[in-house]
């Protein structure tokens, strides 16, 4: 795509690096910026699927917390999925109304977090439950206060890019088991309460034909054991594509298939489905760039090897799913696009991308079964910037970031109208050891 | 060995059940707790070990940083091993003089760092160089001031454990490789450097009669290349055992082994070389309890589930690296031990224990490539407490712990005395969005 000699990192989004080099000298290295054109774009592809009867586009914000994100985002016209009680305070503290978030978790609050739970409710927190027991703990308050809450289910079917770790097959626990639905509405009916939103998730990062199949699956579910039905939300899992030569979902086309299998289910039964999607990764992961400095290269018999000062501590997907991720090579100041990884450059210079952390698998380019993989890009001088694309989710909020003692990084807005905006400071030492007593 | 009906979790240490369930109500759940007695048994078993021409033991402190932990071991009698500028600080303000501590790091420091180093260094802080840019960057400082550097060799082979994340091997950049050593005597000579301190380290976890095969290597290398050296550090790498069946290095052996080649040596060079280690995992991992509490159980049609409190956010190592830790179930009240691990009682129910993370891999059983592996234990009840043992190291410094917006749980001492005593707070979620502008 040739952007060499140019400031352009990549074809879809206007971070370059003259902006990578501000925001170096700026704030330090390393540090998260986020591209605010492309989250909102994102947003907008999102809430522009096709639908029947309606659509409603929940951020999984689990992906990345940071409360300016979540304004952006909600104001963009976005709900919220939140995965914990305290997602939901965060949400609310970033200024988002309790009607907008809805809350399905593996946490089975009990005592103190319970009232606060049903406090929440009553104040418009939308809930899914995710367990016979977490029906069980809200049927009464349900019963009490005329409150139904949604359901989620467990089809026993994953997403399938991976037979390890899969949200929705029989190797996870996430939701109520098919096997157990019966129970559910026995119970249900006892209480008065009527399911009418239907979640379901089955994994991160399926490929489209998994997504779509899942669209049919989670209809024929419905058609079969939830009469009451109003909504049905198909959870996330929309792919997104990091890496030159990767896919991401085509949501247009996803929700033309949506569209009619929620139209068909209509003619068939008379009832009209809203519809709803909880993109995480979708939304936020390629806005994100971590742009780290080179500290040092070496080499071994095997590999060259380039040494930044940010590496598992601010993105840990290589280490934990042996993820991909773009790295752009710039020089010191800014002003030279050494490589890009989207251009069409060759190369004759291979290394692994390590970080500062004593730790062997601490690398950017790590296979799946965790080995280091070299990584064809120009070679950089020491006080070169590497970035690493692609770490908007998943990143900032999962990674190990005070391992070594090193202090978690800021995270600054790349603004629509191009400006460095500090949404995140720096932690200090003094921050991270202040609960020790 | 047949603890069922006792109060006690397994042979090797004093925290029971009923301080399990006291550490629960006292502080909540999750909670870390260490065993000081432990640690201290641990620390004297690495200062026992046996050499030739005398002994320095360094606390790999990445392993667990809180600084009561760090003023216990080196009371003991401990020096320290620190991974990074910010683990130096650490350390100093935990009290720790700098002539105990021994920097080897990946960070190769420039600008203001650099002049930090500096400073620490003539405050008394030993510094090993681990590339050859570090070399050249200490150069003129360490001309100018009569300091001689260690130096950290790169041997080109790993530990062996796995042929994927080898801190020795050629997949990995720790050190200056062998290939680089003429380059950087040439440097040192110019500089009048003398390299008196040799480190290496194979990696973590490494197989006893690997760890001995080291010590061969290393000396070799020593002898063929550093006429100067006076230390020779073998790195940390200890194997300890967490679960059954699994086997500890034996230290008092790889000593004897130490000690006769260390004598060999001075038999063959007249040259007597103090002998150092880097235990982490060793000293602190089985001293570690994570106390959690049984929130939910579920079932699919291939596993039943325990979800707790606590997963990957406070124990990633299952993710990370397959590592299995002994679950321990007890009653909620502390009064009934059901399931050790170490017991010998016969058990018809087997169950993943998950954690509360919307997350398919937060799971604290899985094996080497990810799967959920069901673990033999007691059925608990919901209330019942589930304890994650063996999570001493790298779990409490290492774990992504504001995932899913958890906050970072506390960390207890228990005494000596059989007392809990809190070592640091439990992180507040105002703390954790301090720095968000």
């Amino acid at each position: 795509m040739g952007y060499s000699g140019s400031n352009k990192l990549n074809s879809f989004s206007e971070f370059d690096a003259g902006a990578a080099a501000l925001a170096a000298d700026t704030f330090g290295t390393p540090v998260y910026v986020y591209d605010e054109n492309l989250i909102l774009q994102k947003s907008r592809e999102c809430l522009c699927m096709p639908n029947a009867f309606g659509l409603k586009v929940r951020y999984a914000m689990k992906a990345n917390s940071n409360r300016t994100l979540l304004r952006l985002i909600t104001d963009a016209g976005l709900h919220l999925d939140a995965s914990s009680l305290n997602e939901v305070f965060r949400a609310r503290l970033a200024g988002v109304a309790y009607e907008r978030i809805m809350l399905t978790t593996q946490e089975t609050c009990q005592g103190a977090a319970r009232a606060e739970l049903e406090k929440l409710i009553m104040q418009g927190l939308k809930y899914n439950v995710c367990s016979l027991q977490q029906l069980w703990l809200i049927g009464d308050f349900a019963q009490a206060n005329g409150f139904d809450p949604g359901i989620r289910i467990h089809p026993g079917v994953g997403s399938g890019e991976s037979s390890t770790r899969n949200t929705g097959d029989d190797y996870s626990c996430f939701g109520i088991h098919l096997s157990d639905l019966s129970e559910a509405h026995r119970y249900a009916e006892k209480k008065g309460i009527k399911f009418r939103h239907i979640h379901e998730h089955i994994g991160s990062g399926a490929d489209s034909e998994m997504w779509r199949q899942n669209i049919d699956l989670e209809l024929g579910i419905i058609e079969e054991y939830f009469p009451d039905a109003e909504v049905v939300c198909f959870g996330g899992g929309l792919k997104e594509a990091r890496m030159p030569g990767e896919h991401p979902a085509d949501v247009e086309l996803l929700g033309f298939h949506a569209k009619g299998q929620i139209e068909d289910f209509y003619y068939r039964t008379g009832r009209k489905l809203k519809m709803e999607i909880e993109p995480g990764t979708y939304i936020v992961a390629n806005s994100g760039y971590a742009v780290t400095r080179v500290l040092d290269k070496k080499s071994t018999s095997r590999s060259n090897f380039i040494v930044t000062d940010g590496g598992m501590e601010i993105n840990s997907r290589p280490l934990l799913y042996g993820s991909r991720h773009p790295i752009y090579i710039i020089s010191g100041d800014g002003t030279h696009v050494k490589s890009t990884e989207f251009d069409s450059i060759t190369r004759d210079y291979e290394a692994v991308i390590a970080g500062k952390c004593c730790e062997s698998g601490d690398c950017q380019t790590l296979d799946m079964d965790g080995h280091t993989v070299p990584r064809a890009v120009a070679e950089p001088e020491t006080g070169d910037i590497a970035i690493i694309g692609g770490v908007g989710a998943y990143c900032s909020s999962m990674a190990p970031f005070n391992y070594n003692s090193h202090t978690q990084i800021p995270e600054v807005l790349f603004t629509k109208e191009r400006e460095l905006k500090l949404i995140r400071k720096r932690q200090t030492l003094e921050q991270m050891l202040a609960n020790e007593v």
